[in-house]
């Protein structure tokens, strides 16, 4: 997924979507090759976390509030990699306790 | 995970961390329960991800490169969650599967 800059250069054979969806007030045309539910279900994702971190953060400017949002979202990233990686790890570890029966 | 701004509020009774960040050129005080190099590697990723960003559209300004970043992890959260819930599903048949045996 990119942002309209890249929307003028297809860099695959893939079909691009392109959609405008409205981020915390601001418009941002976004090309991908995910289908247009999928960009807009991103987009509300992001708006809503950065109202969120607002509610709590009323000084913030919208940079920082911005940065902050992906700070979050990161975090909430490397969390669900972990628990990825854990599930990964016992379910390997199941097959090798199968295969020693 | 919150921002300085939450610093001064203690929240639970769990031990807070703060750290002082730098994300592309701007310091940021982020306050969490999570260990102080897990808050360093969530900031260097999202420090990354955005000069990535940057690099391929040098025109845009920090707020709507922060945003655009913030879509590019969303869109690799949802990803991670498909790919973890498909993962789940597989482990719950092959249990459903060793039990009809």
């Amino acid at each position: 997924m990119g942002d309209r800059l890249n929307g003028g250069t297809r860099l695959t054979d893939q079909k691009k979507t392109r959609v405008v969806v409205d981020i915390y007030g601001q418009q941002y045309s976004i090309v991908g090759t995910e289908s247009s539910s999928h960009i807009r279900l991103v987009a509300s994702i992001v708006d809503d976390k950065m109202r969120e971190i607002s509610a709590k953060n009323p000084t913030l400017d919208t940079s920082k509030l911005a940065v902050l949002t992906a700070v979050n979202i990161v975090h909430e990233y490397i969390k669900l990699k972990d628990e990825y990686e854990r599930l990964l790890r016992k379910m390997n570890k199941e097959k090798d306790d199968d295969s020693d029966d």
